[in-house]
């Protein structure tokens, strides 16, 4: 069994969700638009699921739309509020998006673009934060057309670095713009209330939580009204066709309830956990932390090397999971690419450095002894690569 | 434990899909696009699936985009080619799509049509069917822009007639045009071979085939480029981001090999189904079969009754539903709208007749015994409805 340092790409299913799962699964298996007492059952567990994750974000059941994970949600949102913008009003409002969001938030702003969209990037300080002036700036800069639309995420899911997001949120707001926040990876790991927070759209993923993988939601608000990303059927109020998945709804449901009532408990671990691991690595010469001490999750650190260029990224990778840890080099979305990571290029890393990146990222079943493996096996890895360096 | 004969809605998991999906998530839960081992092994497990479900329609594994079901996949389809086209040339395509279509082709060439595009609806005849000749009067007549998309279902969901579909695809094909059809229903019920029919867009679903809910996958041919729907990781070969599910891929890979292999079996199974139950319904007085006899799904059954003006359809439903039979009027998807379905209009129907139609759809877990008291439950509910009503 390797030591899985890797929940930020995805997250096993917790067995408790699995048991729920299997509940519903026995209960009915009938579609949930159905008029038939084993749809009208499907559809209670189905809304039931939804009332519970409005509920653990602050938010109304209505507020809630299903998708089939983080990603669709993002591009409902991004192209959801353009789309009803320019349909509406005949123009397509201004983006404003972060250099470091992940690729299911650049990709779908960078197709809005090429739709006819204006697309601005605001910068991230050294540490992948946006500051509340940034977005100020580009707001007042640019020749803002319909009402804005900021995303900025609320941790970055390669550094961990937590945004200001409710400073963000109002200067967008006083900008007369909407604010949406990619929160896959503070979801259930940090308190997120969509009210406290101001935001207008919010993005949760139910695999990075220990749920199961092809589920998701968008937080929108009831204010908002947006274009279906996927047009069909009469589900979730006419705003995603398709036939919902109430097993799945009720498995991302218990892993947002188990994640609730565990966050405090859950969010000491994680600290412990990256205070062991900072220790150990400090035993490796050259090794750079990339992730802020403050204002980071603690789930999350990633680290690397000042010799980066005489080293090799995905050897590391490679050499790790040899060694029995699982890790990974940026996001899994763009693994195996080679390419530096643009969220790390836009912290102002060198390429190298970028490049060399290691991020752990610790779940609910992380150990002491996996940290203790994983900075062993690191520190032998990185010797045995150094050494081979200087024979060469 | 009820009498299921809504089938066409969704159908009850199989054994082995739920024991394969139990087996993948015991080798591996990690992100098939992580660069471990782990996630080597969802990946491998991931392409054997694509693989395998591409193998049972004569494609090649790249020419299969998984998605989270039909509904995402038909707006891939027309929303991916449409998309390509305008990008590439400027100008939209030409929709051709019949008005018996379901909603997850309405809508989004429907949202097309709002965007520019041109929309273009194909009559069907009184059982539903599209003429080919129908096609080329409706491609003639037109001011075609672009390459025109034609989008014909393989067989109709509501009333199971199949549509000449090699022929469609033919004639489409002659005026430079490019073909999709909606399979939900025939994939793994009636041989299905992309390159036999011609047919460069196919829609799968794997919860109509005893499949999990959450996944289905468009068959693009290889010559076909189009614009994702869903834009992020470089996941599906940049055509589909998001994190993948090995599990509902390899459930879905699952329930297509267990349709292939009992197809004939299925296939005779259903037709004797049908005939028990057309048989039994001949002791209904007024009782009119829109199913046709031949050419259509002998897994679907829809009727309704000369005086259903003098009937409750939804009350039809519900009564069966208490004589535990699960039957539907229409599509789930519109279910309890208490709009006549579109579909029955399309043939000609009255909206009467319309709103007092009901589907019987069969699967591989249907008895000679659920027929038996479907029919003893329709007798006896008509039965009811009529005397009250002629009280009043």
């Amino acid at each position: 069994m390797p030591a899985y340092l890797d929940n930020s790409a995805t997250t096993p299913i917790a067995p408790e969700v699995l048991q729920r799962m299997e509940q519903v699964r026995a209960q009915t298996q009938a579609n949930a638009s159905s008029v038939h007492r084993g749809g009208q059952l499907a559809r209670v567990i189905l809304e039931e699921s939804r009332q519970q994750i409005a509920a653990s974000i602050g938010a109304e059941p209505k507020e809630i739309i299903f998708t089939s994970g983080g990603t669709e949600a993002n591009n409902l949102a991004l192209k959801g509020v353009a789309l009803q913008q320019k349909l509406s009003t005949g123009d397509w409002p201004t983006l404003l998006i972060p250099r470091a969001e992940h690729h299911a938030v650049l990709h779908p702003a960078e197709f809005l673009e090429v739709m006819g969209a204006s697309l601005n990037m605001m910068e991230v300080d050294h540490e992948g934060r946006v500051a509340p002036k940034e977005l100020q700036k580009c707001l007042a800069d640019t020749a803002i057309s319909g009402k804005p639309l900021v995303s900025v995420m609320h941790a970055n899911n390669e550094t961990g670095t937590i945004n200001p997001i409710s400073q963000l949120a109002a200067t967008a707001h006083q900008a007369g713009g909407i604010f949406h926040t990619d929160a896959v990876q503070t979801f259930g790991k940090l308190p997120f209330n969509v009210r406290e927070l101001g935001v207008d759209m919010a993005t949760l993923s139910a695999h990075k939580i220990h749920g199961p993988k092809g589920i998701g939601a968008l937080f929108v608000s009831k204010e908002l009204e947006l274009e279906p990303l996927i047009h069909g059927g009469a589900q979730e109020r006419n705003r995603r066709g398709g036939t919902e998945s109430p097993e799945l709804a009720a498995g991302f449901a218990m892993a947002a309830q188990l994640c609730a009532e565990r966050m405090e408990q859950s969010r000491e671990m994680f600290t412990q956990l990256n205070n062991q691991l900072r220790q150990l690595l400090q035993a490796i010469p050259e090794l750079r932390i990339i992730t802020p001490h403050e204002g980071a999750l603690p789930n999350i650190l990633n680290i690397t090397f000042a010799d980066a260029e005489r080293l090799d990224g995905e050897g590391l990778i490679v050499g790790m999971d040899l060694a029995g840890v699982a890790v990974s080099n940026g996001s899994a979305c763009t693994s195996g690419s080679q390419q530096p990571s643009h969220v790390l290029l836009a912290l102002g890393l060198p390429a190298a450095q970028a490049r060399g990146a290691v991020r752990f990222s610790f779940g609910r079943f992380t150990t002491q002894q996996d940290i203790a493996i994983a900075a062993d096996a690191l520190l032998a890895v990185i010797q045995r690569q150094r050494s081979r360096s200087s024979e060469r």
